[in-house]
């Protein structure tokens, strides 16, 4: 009954979810208070009092067909106005509304701009590590996925290697920065180094490269660093974002593309990703929640509740002798395993009642992702398991 | 820079935009409320005074990070429950929550199942006139469109020709009822016969063929019409549903897709179904909105405003000599056009400021789509244009 393609996804799925059946099985066993689920991206943080305000406010202010009704498939102008005018008060960028695409989240974008640059057979650069997805996204479209390896002394990315894999083929390059599951910001000098890698490409192979900027991440950035915006440094950029965690509203699905004037045949990009975004059966962003972006356009979430959690656990787990970046941003840390075998320690991890992923789910074994996008508490009662495994593995 | 795939989608568009442009002109020449525009199909009754007052007492009532929070991609348990014995309680039906896949919208259901069963060059069967997105959505899946043309005395789906197009190689075929666009509900007999014709060629082939049934009107039926349930006539069926016209919510983007047990590998395909879902980069259905339906559930738009609007409609028109089936469902009439060409007729009704659609636009030529999800005052007020258009045409 299944499509060929669909069958690897439900394989693979299947992992994730016997991992999860075994979260359940602990918590049925010791409590679940006595387990330390760190394997999540769910924000644990409210999204800010101003967004259920506005939505009560809205529901009462503002007339109901239109409210909950269709409108243009890019999205409410007001809304696209709103975004654009605020990033560029922020980034010193120069977006109209036309410039924004209101998307079901920062995944559905990635979706629709794939969808409407990729020819089969096209490649789509990814650095090691990166979020898993990206493979399927891609594959939607019969794109092949190329991965640059990672950089473990920086978790920069490693540039050469991009120089070397970048093909006649070559259409996106995908980038995610404040990084899942590293933490690491990019720097300028590494979005320069990018740049110049691909426009040089571009220019060698007469080809057009999209660097495709998915940051769901960006609001999210610890010890006053700053997440450079991505489309001064190179003209074919694509950003998608998502209020998921900048606003903790995940399971609303609202966010946006970024294509700006400066993208070669814009036009063009811009109306084909609003019929990808119809055809692709999402028609438009929910309509309240653009309602809500509107009005909530410079609202945050608390983001000092993350950095306590960043800085209690990086302190914690570095104090035990275990080997980690310390992360700029997003609510990951991405540890080095004791053993070479990344799925070994986290099993290990997990018989003391630790669940964290390995970093093989991101093409980086070697390395586990721990997300502190959970209660201080819960950091704070799992650090005698942290202690124990390092002593399991003999850590100073 | 654009996808092959994506050009012809890009350039029909083309076509759309030019006829709301042209729309906007005439608004800008006659003043908005002289230009009668029954192109759309966006509801214009409310959504019910529930709703929002769900709304309002869910950001007040739930918890912020589990109502705006991930949950499982295939949605809210409690949620996908309350569906399911909403349609056990209609229908008569054994649904449980594991059939019900929240989705956003009907559009994004039907992406969902025809990239969880398609392999490229499956063939996907659907009855002129048909919703003209239905070819975009097999497409993106590499599935090959079948066509099996109008039966124009009834608009009920022509049997015979079904049971010829059906190959080994035809994967699902699409219903829709009530219908877009002739207002047609399917009898219980079509419905024996489209499983008749299945069934026989599901054991002749060996295959396995679904059923797709794609049912956004399903709760608008005038004259104590009953819109029979699908599922129990056939076993491969998977069932499309939207609140966007049940609830007036077509921009919220909320509605499910029922897998039944009685699918084969139903287990597997609801699995399927749900991995589908999240790579598509949905990931779930906007978490307020499932919040609204599970408190909503047995709300309905006021059906009435829209029975009154077809009276209005149909009797003038056909008062006037035009040629209709009388709609018994969903809110379009589907009027012959009084000559062959019906864009040139579409062309005639534009000169009297009446915007309509031509029948080609669903593979059904010779016929425009009029929707009347308008307001009563709009019909009024159009009812002279119509007239004059018979006149021209020397209607009696």
């Amino acid at each position: 009954m299944i499509a060929e393609k669909m069958r690897p996804l439900v394989e693979n799925n299947s992992a994730i979810r016997a991992m999860f059946e075994e979260g359940k099985r602990l918590a049925a066993i010791y409590g679940p208070e006595n387990v330390y689920d760190f394997s999540l991206g769910n924000p644990n943080v409210p999204a800010p009092e101003a967004v259920n305000r506005a939505i009560t406010d809205i529901v009462a202010e503002e007339v109901s067909t239109m409210v909950h009704g269709y409108m243009s498939n890019a999205g409410f102008e007001d809304v696209r106005d709103a975004v654009a005018q605020s990033l560029n008060r922020r980034f010193g960028t120069q977006f109209h509304l036309e410039n924004i695409l209101m998307t079901v989240g920062a995944a559905s974008g990635m979706n629709v701009i794939l969808k409407t640059v990729l020819d089969p057979g096209d490649e789509v650069i990814v650095f090691a590590p990166y979020f898993m997805e990206y493979g399927a996204y891609v594959r939607n479209y019969d794109g092949v996925l190329v991965t640059v390896s990672p950089n473990t002394s920086s978790f920069q990315p490693n540039i050469s290697e991009l120089k070397e894999k970048i093909t006649k083929r070559t259409k996106a390059v995908i980038i995610n920065t404040p990084n899942n599951p590293t933490g690491v910001v990019y720097s300028p000098e590494t979005l320069e180094q990018i740049a110049a890698v691909m426009k040089a490409k571009e220019e060698e192979y007469k080809t057009s490269i999209v660097l495709i900027s998915d940051e769901p991440y960006r609001e999210l950035a610890y010890d006053g660093v700053e997440v450079p915006y991505v489309t001064p440094f190179y003209h074919n950029t694509v950003v998608c974002y998502s209020y998921s965690k900048s606003l903790s509203l995940p399971g609303e699905r609202i966010g946006y593309l970024v294509i700006p004037d400066e993208l070669e045949d814009s036009k063009a990009v811009i109306a084909a990703a609003t019929i990808a975004n119809r055809v692709l059966g999402c028609v438009n962003a929910p309509s309240l929640m653009q309602r809500v972006i509107m009005r909530c356009i410079d609202e945050k979430v608390n983001v000092e509740a993350y950095d306590r959690n960043r800085n209690l656990l990086y302190n914690g787990l570095t104090g035990f002798g275990f080997e980690c970046i310390r992360p700029e941003g997003a609510f990951y840390l991405f540890v080095k395993s004791p053993e070479a075998d990344d799925r070994a320690f986290s099993e290990v991890c997990k018989k003391h009642r630790l669940l964290v992923v390995p970093g093989t789910s991101f093409a980086c074994p070697g390395y586990v992702r721990i997300s502190y996008c959970v209660s201080y508490e819960q950091i704070e009662r799992s650090l005698p398991a942290f202690e124990a495994v390092a002593g399991e593995y003999g850590l100073s």
